[in-house]
């Protein structure tokens, strides 16, 4: 299905006309980062935990020890919130009150479900990498049998999801637009600084074409001032 | 206090070395960031709003509209749990499971507390501004009475709270250092783009010097590929 069936959990009330319920929309913004916020309960208190996760098709991918607070709420089987944000500028009206923020979120709701299966634990923890940094996985060394057993790892199916996106100019008053301050958007953008070898790293090992690769994606265009 | 006593909810279980609850380290990472993740609760289903926030003395403020699912469920007197996170960079190890993520973030519980005074509220908003952008609350219209109106305010004392942070390089086996692949880490950043002027902006005014300054502060030594 190209759009997901909002429902009452991820209707759009506010600002209606900045959400997306299309999947493309929602998958890009989805790729665009590899940091969620996992919002969980435990005994009706809210947790947030920042985690790395990664999407491939319908799911979104996460991992972390099976001691962490966070996977034993998620073990008794409750409905969890992923949101990912990424803000993408600061929006100066004339107005205070119009002052915004350009940004692309998406937020799923949903039980995950936790994969087992060594093999299937393994190529999970591929689909995270390779969000994080493409071309990456090819390179390391895989996961031991022991280091799978004390890592959990979690799929949550993308059925139930929205995204919501501010873009452009301010929306200022009609009787401001004569006012005389600066009104504009400052542009935010995530950019790569130059890599740092490791401190132990052995002579004559060259920085990998796909973290070059990553690095000039990052900055292509970005670095206008 | 300079340290904040840790409790049930915020003191950090899983690699408790990178826990900090000093008030200094959490408020240097709240004032690194203008927009927060806030957790809540309706009817036992968590749900996630990022929203911009400010941070002055010992709380921190946040606005949003009075129709907002997030501001209804708070108004019912519930503990909301905000969440900060600044990605710094990826990590790479030589093996898979050492591959980390360099970051900064912090977590407060508690029930925030509505202001209600007309005054009261628009110094809150002025302090949201400037954490978002210092200096542009003196430039601006400021709000109206009706805008204030329709605008819901809160402030969170942090008396619950902890940070967590991640620095430097992977931290490898020693079975794996001799691996010939390249580790380290590839620093992120937020970077400003050039301002973009209003469509509409009327000739001959000049961008203003507090964006010139925040647009080389948020650059200063990030652009070094």
């Amino acid at each position: 299905m190209k759009t997901i069936p909002s429902t009452r959990r991820t209707k759009v009330n506010r600002l209606p006309k900045r959400a997306s319920y299309d999947r493309k929309t929602i998958y890009k913004i989805l790729d665009s980062s590899f940091v969620c916020n996992i919002g969980f309960n435990i005994e009706g208190q809210v947790y947030i935990t920042p985690t790395a996760f990664g999407r491939k098709d319908d799911k979104v991918y996460f991992h972390g020890s099976n001691k962490s607070r966070m996977l034993q709420s998620i073990k008794e089987g409750k409905d969890i919130c992923i949101s990912v944000t990424l803000v993408d500028g600061i929006v100066l009206a004339r107005s205070a009150f119009h002052h915004s923020i350009n940004y692309r979120s998406v937020i799923i709701f949903g039980k995950p479900e936790e994969i087992k299966d060594a093999d299937e634990k393994s190529r999970t923890l591929e689909i995270i990498m390779h969000q994080i940094l493409p071309g990456r996985w090819d390179d390391v060394r895989k996961p031991s049998g022991k280091e799978l057993d004390i890592t959990s790892v979690f799929s949550l199916k993308i059925n139930e999801a929205s995204a919501k996106i501010r873009t452009g100019m301010p929306a200022d008053d009609k009787e401001d637009l004569n006012l005389n301050m600066w009104s504009g958007i400052i542009p935010l953008n995530i950019t790569a600084a130059k890599p740092v070898n490791n401190i132990d790293l052995k002579d004559n090992i060259p920085l990998p074409d796909y973290v070059k690769k990553y690095c000039s994606c990052m900055n292509e265009n970005k670095l206008s001032i």
